[in-house]
């Protein structure tokens, strides 16, 4: 067999995540693998927990990264609540809403689905409206930030019909997470997860998450075993948690330094300068994409600024544009998924890569490509709306 | 907060995984990010896919990597194939056979456990008594390498008895594969997983597994749906698969390019040669190890290479050992499991780590130490019995 390395080609990642990966996060991943048992490890998961309580804004003593994807820690969260026959609201406005119902069909939960448009949050009353009819329901399930749509939901207000109805809420924060606001503790959310490649631009495959005191009860309280040996929270946590630590699996060590590195800048620039900074990138992309006369899929008021759903413009076919911005610029940004496949293009601005050079580079290259697939728009119009919006 | 960068020490890992990571693989975890869904990643995948069957010797078009540690690898083969009130014959000679008759018990399947010593290997005979007295048994598991004693069990007559009951074979290789012979379709092996971090000598959290035709007919033929999402095959190899590529999750895409990295590693070297090294490595510490008068766990014949169980001699504190050996020489060994704890130690020679540096490195850093702990040794004994032993 001939087999030679891989090198893969440099990428400017404007998708729905993975995206940039900050260079000192990048560097932290060929450190020197260590044990996982060993006591200098031990310490930086420590440090890992800690910073996680932070981005998630919670107290949690159960707030750990899982050892593999976000939607592993969406199963997480479900397989260690929902015990079988137990009903689950499921908000369902996106992929995301729908991959929850199928989990919790997995492990024998009773999903009762409430749908929203594809581009529209979650309404609190409609959901007030299905717990009233649903009084025996133990959880409500959504998601914050729809990473197929770029629509925010107001988890605050959610979670305040939940609690009333006696339900605990899990939570989807894959896209929310250090990009926008996101107040586990102040918002009472019970089990939320997340994923490393986002707002965190982290390399993928690792899943943090918080569980709520309330819920860790309810865990203790289960009449059934958890149906996963590896998702497990009562073995995860005797390895994750303080004192005697229990072997259950080793860890993936080296993305976990990725992922202290990435924790590490998060709280060194600030939470809510995060938020800030996605803010302003956000603003100065939809100004130029504005001037050139695009539109974006979600109403100005519950658009997240880390997940831009553009709507594509009569005419222009989508999968050619992202074939060309990904041959001739490098640049990739995401499709739609699912019903919204070919209507819409998904430009990331996450982490690392909510910065101004990424945002000049994007439109220009969409300015450039679309003039050739004959949108009409005038040469250098994005730009200069970039910088009035700059200020 | 003031949280910094971490650091990790520079540490020999000769413990039972991870293990010495070789530097071309380090190197290629910090390569740039790319898409998982990029055309460049995709055509990694492939190469990764016809690389992986190269090493398990198998031509099963369901060989991947599962995008988690070896216990998920594990899970992934049990939750798939075995259906709620399925017979499985649990073989059990260590810690990892107990491990897969909790992940039976979880997924509400029927475990009947034949135990063996811990440190001798499953005995074929036995094995068929039992399946004589449960002819409706539908699976046979069994570990191929212990990773807690070093046995290796003889899998090819293994698999030979339970296929003679019409029992399927569930595997955990996660310590043979690349260190020592495992020939899938020889020994018609139908579930078989393993690990990134041992004799593959890559960074920890990614559980290549492969999957028989009769297996997968199985799987085909489920009446009840797989009980997780994250690790249900149908959609992990529609994601994996040829064609087009259905999303499923966001694959871990760095630690994937160390695992190609290492099986590019792998194939260079040849399958037969990286055994023989094992093999000369483990014959080079032997001698050493005898000529200080220290004694192996296993029997001779049945002894792995790569997984060296070293008897504690009598008045040795085993953690203190150990805690010496980080402290003063940055080498990692392993302690004993379960009811080997403070008994046994055990040293890897694994992959990349599988070297004559390693092995006079930690037979000095134990000659000296075990000296200092009142153990009577010549000085120099060791190296010179290793020199012998290599010629």
């Amino acid at each position: 067999m001939q087999f030679k390395s891989f090198n893969p080609p440099v990428r400017t990642l404007m998708g729905p995540g993975p995206v940039d990966v900050h260079p000192r996060v990048l560097a932290a991943m060929n450190r020197p693998t260590i044990g996982h048992l060993d006591p200098a490890f031990v310490g930086m998961m420590d440090e890992i927990k800690v910073m996680l309580q932070y981005a998630f804004q919670t107290q949690n003593a159960f707030t750990i990264p899982i050892s593999a994807p976000g939607s592993a820690g969406m199963e997480t969260c479900i397989v260690n609540l929902v015990e079988p026959g137990d009903k689950v609201i499921v908000c369902v406005n996106g992929v995301f809403g729908l991959r929850m119902k199928e989990v919790v069909e997995r492990v024998r939960g009773v999903p009762v689905t409430v749908e929203f448009p594809w581009g529209e949050p979650v309404d609190p009353q409609v959901l007030e409206d299905t717990l009233k009819a649903n009084r025996d329901a133990r959880f409500v399930a959504f998601v914050h930030a729809e990473t197929s749509t770029g629509v925010e939901s107001d988890a605050c207000a959610v979670s305040e019909v939940a609690r009333r109805y006696d339900c605990l809420t899990i939570v989807d924060a894959v896209t929310s997470l250090g990009g926008s606001p996101l107040r586990v503790d102040e918002w009472r959310l019970d089990a939320v997860f997340s994923g490393s490649q986002k707002c965190l631009s982290s390399t993928p495959g690792l899943s943090p998450i918080t569980i709520s005191e309330r819920a860790v009860q309810r865990i203790r309280d289960r009449k059934s075993s958890v149906p996963s040996w590896f998702l497990d929270l009562n073995l995860v946590m005797a390895y994750w948690g303080s004192g005697q630590r229990a072997y259950h699996h080793t860890a993936p060590v080296n993305p976990l330094y990725a992922l202290h590195e990435s924790l590490v800048l998060l709280s060194n620039e600030g939470l809510e300068n995060a938020w800030a900074r996605h803010r302003k990138h956000h603003l100065a992309l939809r100004a130029g994409l504005e001037a050139m006369g695009l539109r974006f899929y979600v109403q100005e008021h519950v658009r997240l600024p880390q997940l831009n759903a553009i709507v594509v413009p009569h005419g222009i076919n989508e999968s050619e544009l992202r074939r060309r911005l990904l041959e001739e610029y490098s640049l990739e940004i995401g499709a739609g998924l699912g019903a919204l496949a070919g209507k819409i293009v998904r430009i990331g601005l996450m982490g690392y890569g909510s910065n101004v050079k990424n945002v000049l580079y994007c439109l220009a290259a969409l300015e450039e490509v679309l003039s050739e697939m004959r949108l009409p728009i005038d040469k250098g119009i994005a730009e200069r709306a970039v910088h009035a919006a700059l200020g």
